[in-house]
């Protein structure tokens, strides 16, 4: 047998009168001090944030929590008709989309950010770093993550807000100003308008706060569960799923009968 | 073709230039000034919380975040392992387990104690109620849920902060009393040591707090996804996973090798 | 540290030149000679079917496989439309939702034939048996599953044709019998004609197969996941769940705008 | 409100006494007559298999459907533990991690494949196509999928009975003939033994079949989910999870207590 890696973790441990999570006694440091946006801060940075940081980490999350009957909350009410006995299973039918298209594009535009200015690099030309990062797309045919929206014009409000929030709390730094260059590039080299979007604002504001684009899709799963959990209790209290599943199905298959 | 329902929810709408979530402006009323936890109030209560409120969901709320290496964190790091690129699967693998074992109990412990006080109940003995609660489980064979731990002995550390918390906030009443009575009533019947339990304790603050017992396991899917994006996050530093998975394949077919 | 359980698992192991599955060598044994639908009988009873067993399982599993856009094709379709490049998600999201409301019904009517007739019981009277079930359950005032469908009247079709393929296979026995006597007595209690659906009567075959009640959720969730995959090739080709999220979306927030 | 996209399905629909799947009556034309496996054909090919292409496609998926304490597996039965009362969502929390690092890489394979060789396309020199797959992965810095094993060595088994069942069916075209050519080009290029794995031969088999790579993996999730029900029944009898997860909790937080 090969020479086994030893198992590690420092999440959180117990004694039979004690809690300890990331290090500090869950019921003496957290439970009571510590709000749910800081535990989840906690959670994916490692320390507790500063007054500054919360304001921001929160405001982030929070946009992503609730938009209506979106395809992942459509899925989440059509398990819960099925499987009424096991809500935690209808949460996560409604996670797993939360892929590539919706709130996959915030980890895209979060990683260009932080490739572009790695946090070790002292200085840097904001404005020909944007120019280069949105040349490339256009040459090699991809779509620019973080910017523009079908119908929130000319202006997305999140955006706009969240930039606000980040100023006024010390937090907006040069990932800020890329991601509103790059709008500003983008805008200029296609001819079109193109504002930074709420997911280009909250990747901007998650590299503010140093968090790893490989992590930056958490935030948005996170926000979601806390909206499905909405969403189901809505459809407990007025069920839509078997009147969309009904109107979708005999519309589908009239051609056949 | 027959008559048909029409279609309302009342979470989210949107205009191009402003955006409302429960009948809040995100921008001017929600964005910067209400916190992630009481966003999660919100959408599972309908209504921002009160301060008190606030304290004692979010404390609720954090209890149950981070245990660890628990069944559904494996699952999550298992299937993160296999599936990088899709860290929403991930999490969604971990909440499918919050069923009837170890999340699911809370709702089961809520139901009780809502179904013996209903909110229409001006007044009732509490303690007699505690007796025919106990006394039925006990004939029935069913497990009182909410009391007891076989870790945390004598009592579970997190119960009695809680309920330190509810009665800090004015929202230690009836259930809180009824709790802690079926507590002492099983201890009574039964013989031996049996505290109410963390789950117990959030099953009677939910209940303080009006929210129904059918969503109370709500709370901990929302706490777990919080707890299950920070065992991404260390599986990504330190993956765990295919080390649990080799020691596990290799032990449990060793007797056909 | 406590006394370890040995792990111990006996579904598959391997050599560098040989791979083990169920005790047969897979290249050797398996490949070119048992069919997908026989190895999913391999997996659940723990041998290979005999021909007779084979023409029951496959026709029980093939039964299941495709009812066109139930919730769960649609949870799978509209995970998809957000996570296009995790069709495994898609498909998991589907599974979620075949809970009590669908697919579990036929467990619940499993469950109950095999209490009624434990394989240990030499002989017993099936009528009278059927007539105790059926007081009980309308005594209890619960379900009776595995009777009755809201569209297939006045008989379910596939219901009479998996009996007929049982019985041309020497496999309709007494849990056929029970399971029919149980219709034609809640018939006769209720007044109303309540024939023996399809989760009737796959409960009723699986268990003349020797397939235990706790597993027989799983032949469905086996033929829907087969069913959901082509689905998704449907959604690939044509995509409908974004014009269905449109509309409900559109209709459910239009009286607050 | 724009102009709507008509909703379509050809998947199934029903009349009271009769259903149809994919065109066909379910109960006249393929209950008794069509196995499990040529189901999953039809579903993903739109047509039933003639008989030699439901002997590969069997073969096929059959070999995907075992393979031990894998981490979906893991996952599976971890998720069990927390809700026996929900299989599926253990089924579903299992196919979550059939992502990119191991099912995920027959889609790869497979769209290398067909990309090189387009079914309009008449004829080409396969070895040149070969030749230059290889040197634009290797220049890319990119992984060859289907090739090389780190446990089946110098061979994988499972390729070669694969391989052979497809010539034995008339089914070994030019794409396994470019599948075994770009594995010789590799191990020229990169000076090591690197044969075709399972996961190539699959590639190279679905796509002699004419199945589309982009539903390539829909082979391997109806596999593992047949696969996964094996690991429920076994876990039941038999559970594992529990120990798997004390040993690794402990060992895991034993640096802090």
């Amino acid at each position: 047998m090969a020479q086994r890696k030893t198992l590690r973790s420092d999440l959180a441990w117990a004694t039979p009168d004690r809690i300890f999570v990331k290090g500090y006694d869950l019921c003496e440091d957290l439970l009571g001090s510590l709000s749910l946006g800081d535990m989840a801060f906690l959670e994916m940075m490692d320390r507790r944030p500063t007054a500054e940081e919360s304001n921001v980490f929160n405001a982030m999350a929070l946009t992503l929590v609730e938009h209506g009957l979106t395809p992942s909350a459509i899925a989440t009410r059509m398990t819960l008709a099925g499987a009424p006995e096991a809500m935690q299973a209808a949460v996560a039918a409604g996670l797993c989309g939360l892929g590539s298209v919706f709130v996959g594009s915030m980890e895209a535009a979060a990683r260009v950010l932080q490739q572009a200015l790695p946090s070790s690099q002292a200085s840097c030309d904001i404005d020909m770093q944007a120019r280069e990062i949105v040349t490339t797309h256009i040459a090699e045919k991809k779509t620019i993550s973080g910017i523009g929206h079908h119908f929130h014009k000319p202006a997305d409000p999140r955006a706009q807000k969240l930039f606000d929030i980040a100023r006024a709390n010390g937090l907006s730094g040069r990932y800020v100003a890329l991601m509103q260059s790059i709008a500003r590039e983008a805008e200029k080299q296609l001819g079109k308008s193109l504002p930074v979007n709420a997911t280009g604002a909250i990747a901007a504001l998650a590299s503010e706060l140093g968090m790893p684009w490989n992590i930056v899709r958490g935030v948005g799963v996170i926000s979601r569960a806390i909206g499905l959990v909405g969403h189901i209790r809505e459809e407990l209290k007025n069920p839509l799923a078997r009147e969309i599943k009904t109107r979708a199905e005999e519309e589908a298959s009239s051609h056949r009968r």
